[in-house]
């Protein structure tokens, strides 16, 4: 028996002609006030806490960033000395967590590896019964410290490489390239590192954030919110698509064939543009500004193959950007230019996804800690359109 | 500089007087269209697929309403055998996982140990490049099977008793209570722990089917989806609402001691009623009336504490409705009855809310593959009520 089923008995929300209102993808849909995060998507503004990208990436630096995400102010010299001496306390894996590296296959996709071991880390702990604002921020300053020595152990258990215990005398920056790649980086690699970790720290409500706090609003412990935002991040549609941008410039392979391959793939709608486009942004995105700038620099300094990304980079916005789909007000997105720069750090592309979550583990425990200070569940509905009141038959005499 | 953030230009929905409408935990909320679950909040009915509850407890199994959650019809004799088949070959854990298992501290909470393992099992599935529709059917159904596998294991590690292997001659109930308890359960508690797992199934869009298909909306793979899912469930107002629900029994303690408790507890304001009230429905919830029929059916044939815990949840439940509280319309949930029902399968409540993770995979495999079908990534927003254009102050110029 098929019924329609009325919006107003059921709750739905509904529109002023009483039909339920679907919205896939809950576009412009608010579903809190915040303090953290302003994209201004008209104008191509983007603050933190009220302070400009540009201003961050320019005079900041990635602990100053996250002490002001997490704790809503800039912090003095002394508290921002006490947060990084935290963070670089926090930051050796315990042995069990580098056995569980060691047990998982080596041909696991990084962004994986990084889900299990941050799942594993809230098993043990020291604070994991304590729910508090307190315990939740040494949870959290434990979980960033470590997940960059995650990442670099990936990559050196899988390359048969010794693991490098981390230094002290090094910055979050610093020591990550240096754990990964065995010696000491060059100032200019860690500022561009830096810089990154900056421009990917927060984002306001984009999919792993929202993953992270639906599963904070159950009242659920702050690991699994990460380990949730790491699964969202995974997405070809979110932090993986740095790894996509920079197999799609391989596939173009070099600067002169990007033409052609625009108007036979793009042009013919056979193959999608990737790294163009936001849901927020009507505009250029300022950090992909930045991100394009930096990038430019890396190709300049190092040449070779960065200066070949960048040059079919430059060269398909360009192409992109006189044809029609800028019509649309479709630009580059941050996750265009982003892996240029992550190339120029000796970084293979398979661990872009996993630094995008260095990074932005900092907005998903700032958006966490803002939620659940005044919580409610996050449970929407699904307008139901199927049949109700259907006849069980037995097992044998189904049709 | 502070400054209103007018809505019109960020595209915030709004109002009619054009103000953003910011709801918090998005109730009411039509995230998308489906064909899964109807829940007849008004009146107190529920459908799987457009069968009542009421007839798939009475009628069907585990496996078969699994297979009409997954496939959107019931099965034919073949297709269930199939199916079945199918679960039991892919109940085995791999060494891999077990080894993973035993490096688990025994303090852990086995829904966090079920987050991670599940998590790990998503680095080795054989179909983990495959993103099919049929391949995402192979991953799931070897989920469904290995998921009772891990619960009964993490038991069994933590009591230091041997493991035991799946048994295929067990439908998926019974097998799951051969291999944590080491022996072949009763009838009636085959049945019991089957009507469980098919009222635990499915549930509409609950925070952890929404956390599920929030991720897998990013288009990432099933395994973080679903570790997303169980995240979620793990939450106190989520799934371990069941595990809450019993600790207030024991807290109360006797049926004698149920008038005192809510008289000086409840009625004073001082303690939160637990097991009672549901986002959706405004009556009795179908599937609570179920259990509390089965809670009584233990009660009467088990004695001893399983007859306390009946005894003292009705009694309070008695004394709820007749207080002022069921003027809101505030019912028991199933988390309220369902304790007792699994008390009486001998299961230690600390694995409560696995055995709901063991039921309600389906659900969110419902969901995911239903939603990615015609995906569109989720993406809401904040309304931002913080300042804009802060000036940045050298560190040590800050007040």
């Amino acid at each position: 028996m098929a019924r329609k089923v009325g919006p107003d008995e059921q709750g739905w929300c509904v529109d002023v002609s009483g039909e339920p209102i679907v919205n896939k993808g809950l576009r412009n849909v608010c579903v809190d006030e915040s303090k953290i995060c302003f994209i201004d998507g008209s104008s191509g503004r983007l603050f933190y806490r009220g302070y400009r990208i540009e201003d961050l990436a320019k005079y900041s630096c990635f602990e100053e960033t996250a002490y002001l995400l997490i704790y809503g102010k800039l912090p003095t010299r002394e508290e921002l000395n006490n947060f990084s001496d935290h963070l670089k306390e926090e930051r050796e894996l315990p042995d069990s967590a580098i056995r569980i590296l060691k047990l998982i296959q080596k041909d696991t996709n990084p962004i994986e590896v990084l889900r299990t071991v941050v799942s594993f880390l809230g098993t043990i702990d020291p604070d994991k019964h304590d729910r508090s604002r307190e315990g939740r921020h040494r949870k959290a300053i434990r979980l960033i410290a470590k997940i960059p020595t995650i990442i670099a152990y990936t990559y050196r258990i899988r390359n048969e490489l010794e693991l490098i215990s981390p230094d002290p005398t090094l910055n979050h920056a610093e020591n990550f390239l240096y754990m990964f790649h065995g010696e000491k980086p060059s100032s200019s690699s860690a500022k561009e590192l830096d810089l990154a970790l900056i421009l990917y720290a927060e984002h306001e409500n984009n999919a792993s954030a929202f993953a992270a706090v639906v599963i904070a609003s159950t009242l659920s412990d702050y690991y699994s919110a990460i380990v949730g935002g790491i699964g969202a991040l995974r997405g070809f549609l979110h932090g993986y698509a740095i790894v996509e941008a920079m197999n799609q410039f391989d596939e173009i392979g070099t600067p002169d064939n990007v033409e052609k391959w625009f108007n036979e793939g793009i042009l013919t709608g056979r193959r999608r543009l990737i790294g163009f486009g936001h849901r927020v942004y009507k505009t250029y995105d300022p950090r992909a500004k930045i991100f394009r700038e930096c990038a430019r620099k890396c190709a300049k300094e190092n040449g070779g193959n960065i200066r070949k990304y960048y040059e079919i980079a430059k060269k398909l916005e360009d192409i992109a950007l006189a044809s029609k789909l800028t019509e649309k007000g479709i630009y580059t997105n941050v996750d265009y230019w982003s892996g240029i720069v992550f190339y120029s750090l000796g970084i293979p592309p398979a661990f872009y996804c996993t630094l995008f979550a260095m990074a932005r583990v900092v907005g998903w425990t700032a958006h966490i800690l803002e939620y659940i200070e005044n919580n409610k569940i996050i449970r929407p509905r699904y307008y139901y359109k199927g049949e109700i009141e259907k006849k069980y038959i037995p097992i044998d005499e189904r049709g």
